[in-house]
């Protein structure tokens, strides 16, 4: 130790921010921590900001009986003793996960994908189901992945922890400017660099609230391949993006291009922390073997560096939960994806009642109309940014998400994230009151 | 995509493991997976392998009342309604976890240890602890971290997954061989790198059995100060280390020099996943405003981005058993270390009665006595290898562990770790025949 390092020490701190990893210096860092703590300083405001899933049917007891309920099926369906079905909740467990099988029968039911249980590893959410992806396929400083923009924050998250950079590909009209993607792949190319995947998230995504329609989904599969590039798709809320389900693009993929990220969060319980990716791409071992193995399989190796396993007592809340509904989460939120979609209804037509008459020429103020999920995305005649959000928290008592969070900064400025899961019809009412008064002020 | 790529696809893989993260073509991982590999192909043999806790006390219907137990808890003691209660620990919740308080009472209780619950992130097992810690030090290619060889494989996993190295310090007769520590931070300062901290478990270590005493704990505190290293002081069974309980380094630490890496794996229930980093130390912003944040709400940044939160559900079973036990881990274990206890003076007085006998001159089995723990270190006058524990699994019906995993395969060829965790008397007996017969044959 240095003088200057013991001068250092006596000033009262023992490290210095800049010697801890760049993540943790991430202006986005700080942005996001403003959003949390704009919503905890300002408790009264009507929430358009919150994306958690509805609260009104979570319940204790019906914890507790699914859990009984795997329990029982371990017994029944898998010829347990009573020692071997403790061991299996409550023991250390298998590092891919113990309810594999029924998330690949749940996935078969819902959406018709085909996939092995071993190609699937049960994660702490879907946020480290995109962690171990971008770990394994960040080998060295040339690789990079691409990402539909805006994105969700949590892959800018992960691909921060392993040092990935996230190129932007336009979404465009469509949900996906398909030139935009050669021109970024070949971009990377030219530069070096070695673009591994583009991560989207086809289904009522997070933040716009856009769903790929079949046709883009198809030329998706085509340009992956075309690009040799992986397929994230991230699909948390496939189960609420309306009555005119597409298929997944898993359920298309003939190629193994697409690594599928869940998570039960949305649609069983957030308690939880249980997601999962699909990972069925054969990883040949590379030394003239010949052998090939299972991407799932590394994953999981990367797993057990990282947190060994799923806490299994709460995979097997998960598990009843799919036991009690015939494996279909589609059944197991009939009545979350009525309130959903009715909330979505009285949005929609909330905001034509409030915006949809300006005259012409007037600034205008646009949104526009998912068929389902959390979110939809509103364009304003102003910057909304998060100065505007503490005013609006503040005066207007309406909290929101500033889009160009979403956009690393680089985009979104006069777009608004709308979000609608845990509102009822008096707070849609009241919130876009006051979002009107907003608009009134700002124009 | 070239014509190489082309080709290589029609010959059935997706992806080539030379194009993944390092850490996969580790022969550490190859090394790992044999091990858990050889235990399943011998399921009958007796395992002195495994370091899972004592399953005996486990109860579904225990595991429902810890639940009941925190919700009361929150109900009562923080005044939650029913609502709230439920958004607390089945919503998504705080990053820095939901039982914090309990945490920093248990260590108060058990250890004496006095850090502010703010100073606490709930994690993902102590893995993912290990994981938050090595993520935010390995700033750039300059950080590498010390630790006490042999060494938890778990803590060389982590490191593996940021890329960091883990310079190897000798144990030496007192479990740290201080002129080495100075040796290998001098030589790394030499090298222009950082060694950034110190890993080592003083109590019951994993793999040794090894217990620091109060003096050496001392010495280490003044050498982490001197070296201006931050001490990962990982105390998984610092419960279990017997009746002359010796106080942990968090104890002893008068300068936030030690972050302290916690579990309930092994206390209360591993199948809940869940540990803890207290991390007390002030971290300077370095933007010249001479504010300064807690490392801790660092490390909650970067869980931010990898789990999001430990699942509430989880950390609500352990926040039940520890107030169900006047939030005292000695309390809840009274059985267990009881168990242990006996265990131990069976293999020892075994291991006496199979070993101590040998003649003057002939090739000697010595071990180590720990106080406490799960296991001991045996050494044996031929190499204990891989291929040994293959033909004691299939010819003598034993399972052990080579001590050299725990070297990186660079030391401990001639030792073995001996695990009584899982143990009860008759297998003891049984078992140490068995090893026995297998040191005759290789003597």
């Amino acid at each position: 130790m240095n003088d200057s390092e013991r001068e250092h020490q006596q000033v009262g701190s023992d490290l210095r921010l800049e010697g801890l990893h760049g993540s943790l210096a991430d202006p986005a860092m700080a942005s996001m921590n403003f959003l949390n703590e704009v919503a905890i300083r300002y408790p009264d405001a009507i929430s358009f900001a919150a994306g958690r899933p509805l609260e009104d049917f979570f319940d204790f007891d019906e914890v507790h009986r699914y859990v009984d309920v795997f329990v029982a099926h371990l017994r029944q369906e898998r010829s347990m003793n009573e020692a071997e079905a403790k061991r299996t909740v409550l023991q250390y467990g298998r590092t891919k996960g113990i309810i594999h099988d029924l998330v690949s029968r749940q996935l078969a039911v819902d959406e018709g994908i085909n996939v092995t249980s071993d190609s699937i590893v049960v994660t702490v959410g879907c946020q480290e189901a995109m962690f171990l992806v971008l770990r394994a396929l960040r080998a060295d400083a040339r690789d990079v992945v691409l990402a539909i923009s805006p994105t969700y924050v949590g892959l800018a998250g992960a691909a921060r922890l392993v040092d990935c950079p996230v190129w932007p590909v336009r979404s465009g009209p469509t949900g996906i400017d398909f030139d935009d993607l050669t021109a970024q792949a070949t971009a990377a190319r030219s530069a070096g660099l070695r673009p591994r995947a583009l991560y989207v998230i086809p289904d009522a995504a997070n933040p716009t609230g856009i769903s790929l329609d079949l046709e883009t989904r198809r030329k998706l599969l085509s340009a992956a391949a075309v690009e040799d590039l992986l397929l994230l798709e991230d699909n948390a809320y496939g189960v609420f993006a309306g009555k005119a389900r597409i298929p997944s693009l898993k359920t298309l993929d003939t190629q193994r291009r697409v690594v599928r990220l869940g998570s039960f969060a949305k649609t069983v319980l957030p308690g939880a922390r249980v997601g999962y990716v699909v990972a069925d791409q054969r990883v040949a071992e590379g030394d003239g073997s010949g052998q090939v193995s299972l991407f799932a399989d590394h994953l999981s190796t990367i797993k057990s560096m990282l947190t060994v396993n799923t806490a299994p007592l709460a995979q097997a809340v998960i598990g009843g939960a799919l036991l009690d509904n015939g494996h279909s989460l589609l059944a197991a939120n009939h009545r979350e994806i009525e309130l959903y979609q009715r909330n979505l209804r009285l949005m929609l037509k909330g905001l034509e009642s409030r915006f949809g008459t300006s005259a012409a020429g007037d600034p205008q103020v646009t949104w526009n109309t998912p068929s389902g999920g959390f979110f939809l995305t509103l364009t304003v005649p102003f910057e909304a940014d998060d100065v505007l959000l503490e005013r609006s928290a503040k005066d207007y008592g309406v909290l929101w998400t500033p889009m160009s969070h979403f956009y690393a900064g680089n985009g979104g400025s006069h777009q608004i994230r709308l979000s609608l899961s845990q509102l009822d019809p008096q707070s849609i009412e009241s919130g876009l009151d006051r979002l009107s008064a907003l608009v009134k002020y700002c124009s």
